[in-house]
């Protein structure tokens, strides 16, 4: 069926307008908001996108056959998700992509290692420029819709602080440390002793240098290590924005492990990307030029390997909608650095990055994505009882600010 | 195996000691605590433990083959527990009992009726002596440890109420209401018309008699009716204590119901028994004695089907060890009326009452259960964005001492 014949069919909700550049108009659906315009520079475009939208509507962007109208890539986004339902290939074509999936996600420690330098070793200014000062490359904590996502991030990590109760002395494991932002900020408010893992030569560098700048070359070790490499005992684990690299084939050896690195009373802080839907498969463009390795975890999925590893989920949070707005500040300051980029890099690259960032942004709104933090214990009691002990001051009140401005300029 | 042979092996935590009433003593296991005794009155007791020990540790207590020593039942059962480990049948025999579980819990609503008459309409007063004043049948929330059993009911209820955030002039519906309380609570709390649905008519006619004390008929309907029976929409849903009857065959069509039931803006807040081990099956003498028809489901059994259904989870509570001491007052209350049921009923009935207490409070120390409160909206943003509105307050704050004494005395 043709993309027009198709677009007739399956637009019911909002409208998708469609503008040439030899001045046709197009307009699917119920001529109701949402209202998305997609201008259409080369008419390849349509037959490229209904051989395989899952994949062509990125790539045909990222070549330039279209551009948003007004609104934006988000509006179009809105109703083209609207309008097509997750996952919709059906039949042979849906098994083939799950029995493809386990493959897709043989995350062993070298094809890791191959995954995480695809994405993290990209220059460091490109993440410098769009990310928040403290560089956290992962959802904020809107406790307030108002602050900035300087604060929203540190919030974040106070939040996680709580739900880990560190006590001084605590050797701290932190698995995906990214550029050292979260062990920075846990060394910096409590006596521990944080080791981050990193796999990107990238994010060890700049981690150590940001560390040195701090002076807590005694407090926090950056290694350039897999987790399943590492030997503990740990008091602490806190894995942030990590999971979504481990894929399914792994999910029981990594929670076997962070089992096994803890003490007894240990407490472990996983933050991952989840989905309310059902088990899945990540998309195909996002594979290829984002994420290839990664997988958003249904809550089922997660918790079914953490019930074979035998530890105890001591609390289940779903940040909803914080995820969307974090992707909206980077999308934001990323428009900011746009010529820069264009000029380091190229427009194809622009496109792709700020595709990324809105396809992101509108899963997290219309398809069903959000953050699960889940707490874990080896016991039960581990943790308190009620969760009191996370909401008993304000987030501001702790030691937010910490963190020296010239490690990170 | 004989099963002297067996305890002899297995037992390799703590002590098992075994009296005989001809003098003779055999301990098992390594001489140090937790250090529990079994007053063997008949030499059958062991012979048949042997035979199908998941049935026959309680249906030897009930016919008064042994006793438990110093320590109790609940030292007893820590023992026993800590060394046969869940689940332990193996091979066929599991496949076996795997293949019955869809028979077992095949509650349609015809069976479902029986089930649960069986259990909730025994004599009140038995119910009205180990519960507490309100006659709750379920987890209570001690955030504090010193409180009463009271209080405590009365907390969980308040932490509900805010769960559910509820608004004046919410239809709300109660499914598997027990006898009114938690409606009761509510409609007190808020001008709320509270829907209950219970299968048992004593609870109907119990709970009714309060709701007319309490002069609440216009606020709070009992119905004697099948939540698959009953018609919406309603604004929020609360459900304490059913999902544990519902059968994993049916997991799906109650999730769905709850969806259908529910309002655009709808929330609903599951409150269920939950194990943190992988799906197993009921232990045979509970089915047989206690709840047939009854499963404690994995959070990844419950989460799949709510998956399935497209509902989305913004929150899930894990309650560790309320549970055990809810049981703990109620075995205590129990003990203290035991003389009067015995007289009553029979010394077999208050042998299984007080095991099945006991073998519950057990199992929430040692056997990975635990409760969960799954909040769950059609809109992700239905409910606050962070649990901050959970925590605002003291539950003690709250019109926590609304419900008239006379009401359930």
């Amino acid at each position: 069926m043709g993309i027009e014949k198709r677009l007739a069919q399956q637009i019911q909700h909002g409208t998708l307008e469609l503008r040439f550049e030899d001045g046709e108009q197009r307009a699917y659906g119920t001529g109701r908001s949402p209202y998305a315009v997609m201008r259409i520079h080369r008419r390849r475009a349509l037959r490229r996108i209904a051989l395989d939208p899952e994949f062509m509507v990125g790539q045909t962007y990222m070549d330039g056959d279209w551009s948003p109208g007004e609104g934006g890539l988000l509006a179009l986004l809105e109703v083209l998700l609207a309008n097509f339902p997750p996952e919709h290939t059906q039949g042979a074509k849906k098994w083939l992509m799950r029995l493809a999936r386990p493959l897709q996600q043989w995350n062993r420690a070298s094809a890791a290692r191959r995954n995480i330098a695809s994405h993290y070793d990209h220059d460091e200014w490109l993440f410098r420029g769009f990310l928040d000062a403290d560089l956290h490359y992962s959802c904020a904590y809107f406790h307030d819709p108002q602050i900035s996502l300087e604060a929203a991030q540190r919030a974040k990590v106070e939040h996680i602080r709580r739900k880990l109760l560190l006590r001084p002395g605590d050797r701290v494991l932190d698995i995906g440390c990214g550029w050292g932002s979260t062990a920075l900020q846990l060394a910096q408010s409590e006596d521990v002793h944080v080791v981050g893992l990193t796999l990107s030569r990238e994010q060890q560098r700049a981690a150590r240098e940001r560390i040195a700048a701090a002076g807590l070359e005694d407090r926090v070790e950056i290694r350039l290590q897999d987790y399943r490499e590492i030997e503990g005992p740990f008091d602490r684990i806190v894995s942030i924005g990590m999971f979504e690299h481990v894929g399914v084939p792994f999910y029981d050896e990594y929670f076997q492990r962070v089992r096994d690195l803890l003490t007894d009373d240990g407490v472990a802080l996983i933050h991952t990307i989840g989905r309310f839907l059902p088990p899945g498969v990540t998309n195909p463009w996002i594979r290829r030029y984002i994420f290839p390795g990664g997988y958003i975890p249904s809550t089922s999925e997660a918790m079914a390997a953490i019930e074979r590893v035998g530890v105890c989920t001591t609390d289940i949070e779903v940040l909803r909608l914080h995820y969307a707005k974090t992707l909206a500040h980077w999308q934001a300051r990323f428009q900011g650095m746009r010529e820069q980029v264009a000029a380091a890099k190229s427009e194809s690259f622009c496109r792709m990055w700020e595709f990324y960032l809105a396809v992101s942004e509108a899963a997290f709104y219309w398809r069903g994505m959000m953050v699960l933090q889940l707490q874990l214990a080896r016991q039960q009691d581990a943790v308190p009882l009620t969760r009191d002990y996370l909401y008993s001051g304000r987030l501001e009140e702790q030691p937010l600010h910490s963190v020296p401005e010239q490690a990170v300029s």
